[in-house]
């Protein structure tokens, strides 16, 4: 019985250096390194390998190392096999921080004051309350959840959207595809959260962006494809958009010569909103194995009819 | 019996609807609009007329429509008149939204990204817990305290400092002069919340940044005087210091030669992390009319020999 990582080498070391301690008992493999194919049981990759049962006749669990499975091949993994995401407490961190950031940013005037530094003006601008400020987060999981219980305490008026319903105490939520356009209407910071799907591909396009009032900004720290870029620098270059916080992008690494890099409202970070960090994913990994043993569903199971 | 309004107009005038609202029997009256002077019992201002007492015979309570008094020339306002400065929700939510922008900033290197996106390189970070980031704040007033209970949710390692001993849950709280070097010392991003007083002004010096580790950062809304901005320049350019938010200058506006302009360290604003709100600043003010006049202590009254 042995556990196989496939993912970057780097955090590979640390993930090892963990297993010893917590779980000497369980031999630990770092791709390329397979040791004997038949005793791995357990896979965490950020991709898998093509057909996996078949190089390993006796997988039992697939995990992928980030909170979203949408760049697994899930069509060479069989159905039988559980395959699991990462929620684990520093991912969740590191997103409620990078989503607190741009939201500040953005309600404190913070592109203006930049501008205005650049060019040496000391002015002041109209001050909102928090109060007056509409969040909304598309897509209520662990992450959306996390991000909008902080932004709560700030006073903001907090709304989110999701496929089916959810419930977060002093958020306004929104379920299902009939209730879209009444929030996005209501929404002056619409942050992006959404598990990447055949369904929510594209889903930010020049339709969606113009339901949004007028002045709104985005921060958009789902994934690359939700996004159609020339759809948002259009809605940039109308004045429709306030100004946009990019995390993700479509293709990653964005090409040098691609115009989001230069555009003077917007912000573009390298996809570093939250990572896995080892520590905490190693504990969860090994609490969901035991959970496996003992035939309870794991954490961040996905729903294969689903997608996430 | 009348109130006088001596600072900004504009929010004057939104002042004196709130009191028509609230207190339709008090007459309100907007500098340089007297009515009878010997009416005049109540006084907010940003800075008090010269020798008040002799305009106004029956004056009984000056008021700051700002946190600070330090804008005040007190020597003009005789000793047995309160003197009470503006503690009120508006101001502090500004200043833990814009704290909590600025440390949050720095926490996730948007400074470093933000050369990177300039120079269109995608590349990630290093990436540091919350928890092994330690934040202290200089001044544990009720801005201070509420930063701090803010700044914990995060999970950073937080530790405070002032001149008298305060206990705030979760929170390292260092006093006194002698305790300054260690709390320097273990400080990563140092935050001045500090009242100007003789005592603090030009405490933000060479000595006081030397004691600092090297590569930590700092955080200045304070007042302006509190920092010496040579010492910080010399601290930035030789490497001591990784950069600086400064809210407050000296003078302000800072003159547009400024070397703190156009610094790649250095990102300024217009003393704008936190204003007074009218609408909650006026709710305070009549709190403390009734409280006076029922001869109980005011929120926020200084004490004239602290000069905070």
């Amino acid at each position: 019985m042995a556990f196989l990582y496939k993912a970057d080498p780097a955090r590979g070391t640390q993930w090892a250096k963990l297993f010893a301690q917590k779980a000497p008992d369980l031999p630990f493999h770092i791709w390329p390194d397979l040791g004997d194919p038949a005793a791995i049981r357990y896979l965490a990759a950020w991709q898998p390998p093509e057909d996996p049962t078949r190089t390993f006749p006796n997988l039992e669990v697939v995990f992928s190392v980030g909170a979203g499975i949408d760049q697994f091949d899930l069509s060479g993994v069989p159905a039988h096999l559980p395959v699991v995401r990462m929620i684990e407490p520093g991912i969740i961190e590191g997103m409620v921080e990078y989503v607190t950031q741009a939201v500040l940013t953005i309600h404190r005037d913070l592109f203006d004051y930049d501008v205005q530094q650049r060019q040496r003006v000391w002015r002041e601008l109209p001050l909102k309350a928090a109060s007056e400020r509409r969040i909304g987060v598309l897509g209520l999981g662990v992450l959306g959840t996390a991000v909008l219980e902080r932004l709560r305490l700030f006073g903001f008026a907090c709304a989110g959207w999701s496929r089916s319903p959810r419930e977060i105490a002093g958020v306004d939520c929104h379920a299902g595809e009939g209730s879209l356009d009444g929030f996005l209407a209501r929404t002056d910071i619409l942050i992006c959260l959404l598990p990447l799907t055949p369904a929510t591909r594209g889903l930010l396009n020049a339709g969606l962006l113009a339901k949004l009032p007028r002045g709104a900004s985005l921060i958009q720290t789902g994934r690359g494809p939700h996004l159609n870029q020339p759809d948002l620098l259009a809605a940039l270059d109308s004045g429709h958009l306030r100004n946009a916080i990019l995390d993700v992008t479509d293709p990653e690494p964005l090409p040098a010569g691609h115009p989001l890099w230069t555009h003077p409202q917007v912000r573009i970070t390298p996809h570093i909103a939250s990572a896995t960090r080892p520590e905490t994913a190693v504990e969860v990994v090994l609490e969901n194995l035991r959970r496996h043993r003992e035939g309870l569903p794991m954490l961040g199971q996905i729903d294969r009819t689903q997608g996430y």
